[in-house]
């Protein structure tokens, strides 16, 4: 039996989703909570429960998810953070660790999200970038794309841009704080602020702007589409490898949202 | 026989070199070249040979690596660049082609070249940077890198960054016209230009920099390394990953270097 406490630990993550079939475990498959937990279980010889903001699909990649785990060690956490780095494949990278709260949870204490979706828009795919852009070969009209994405920032029920509202527990309803649209060269970014995010949203805002940047899509029909509520084939879901789960925001916003702790 | 007369292409080249056992033909392994001929035989049905302005090593990237070579086809030359780009792997692409002068030669017509080295200069290498930097994790004095470029600028015999010098047919004395250190966020560049390098000249100056860099050598000790012309474990050679061969110069400089075309 174990005789320390396990402490509570809060981890930021990095990883390149493109050789992980997504982050949750499922027999068979690399996944992203499997490799992680695996190295945990080398290090301390325990088995943990890694517990993260939000799944990513296969081919997302995240520059800052958030998990939370629960550990009875005697490894100072820097040192712990060190022998992780150094125990992962180069594809995954704890970038932050710390002890925190007990009740601190990374998917139910998360006040918002962002999520950045990255399209490579040059007739030609630079090598360097192919697995981290959607490529849109044609010139897409940015103006267009960000007056179209500002229609859609606020609380709206998105079941239009969701890739299955039947299965959303929670209905289908979000605040949608940013959504921005800019070039940087060769590269469009989208950014897409919220409090939540419903199944393949962003990857469906992501495709829904780039028809319209193309001008196959009337950037007046914003509203009807966002009314139908129905998913249809004129919004697409754009490719995995170009999403990135950027940032995931905690407190200030919490108190907005008032809520029992399921471990209070 | 083919009735069509051979016409002399030049193009621009990049490609992600992890997957590549360097530039030139070897039996067995995945070769850029290698890739590039037979997908230039697929399309055109000739044995075409590929070219290019100096080799790249295992692991070594391009951005604009330049080529040429003749090929007997009625294929338009924006046709059939997007018919080889269709037909090349990811990790290649050609970025331009052209039809040129009978004698220009992707090698002897070069009058200069620009590589460019990538460091990943955190404690913790980001997933997606992994396959284009060299990772420093302990932070670089980017202003001695500096200062102990700018000596190495202009003409000298480099034996003491070769990694070969009894091999160099042409001595080992070369123009380097520019060497510079700069740092962009996480990242510290090195950008090589010269008329002509020694092989593994570039990750042998990116290696002696970063050991500066680190503190471990004395700036001041530049002119006796060099002077020495004698390569010793002082000078390391950088890994191949952050490493770009970035362009290839024609025109302008060659009026200094008189030399009779081999064609003419």
């Amino acid at each position: 039996m174990n005789q320390r406490a396990s402490k509570r630990y809060r981890a930021t993550v990095a990883y390149d989703g493109t050789e992980f079939s997504g982050w949750q475990v499922q027999p068979g498959q690399r996944t992203v909570q499997q490799v992680l937990e695996e190295t945990l279980h080398s290090l301390a010889g325990q088995d943990v429960r890694i517990n993260c903001s939000g799944r990513t699909d296969t081919g997302v990649h995240a520059r800052g998810q958030v998990v939370h785990f629960d550990l009875a060690t005697r490894i100072p956490v820097n040192r712990l953070k060190l022998a992780l780095n150094g125990r992962l494949p180069p594809d995954v990278r704890i970038m932050t660790l710390q002890t925190t709260a007990a009740d601190f949870d990374a998917r139910f204490s998360a006040t918002g999200k962002e999520y950045r979706y990255f399209i490579w828009n040059e007739p030609i795919l630079r090598p360097e970038a192919r697995r981290y852009h959607y490529h849109v070969k044609h010139r897409l009209d940015v103006k267009a794309m960000s007056a179209t994405a500002r229609r859609l920032e606020g609380r709206h029920d998105f079941a239009a841009f969701c890739a299955n509202p039947g299965y959303e527990r929670e209905g289908t309803v979000r605040r949608l704080y940013k959504l921005r649209v800019t070039r940087r060269g060769s590269v469009v970014v989208i950014s897409a602020q919220g409090e939540g995010f419903l199944y393949k949203m962003v990857r469906s805002l992501a495709g829904f702007l780039v028809r319209v940047g193309s001008g196959e899509l009337d950037p007046a029909d914003t509203g009807a589409i966002l009314k139908s509520r129905e998913r249809t084939a004129r919004v697409p879901t754009a490719p995995g490898q170009g999403l990135f789960l950027w940032q995931v925001h905690y407190g200030k916003r919490r108190a907005r949202r008032v809520r029992v702790s399921p471990r209070a």
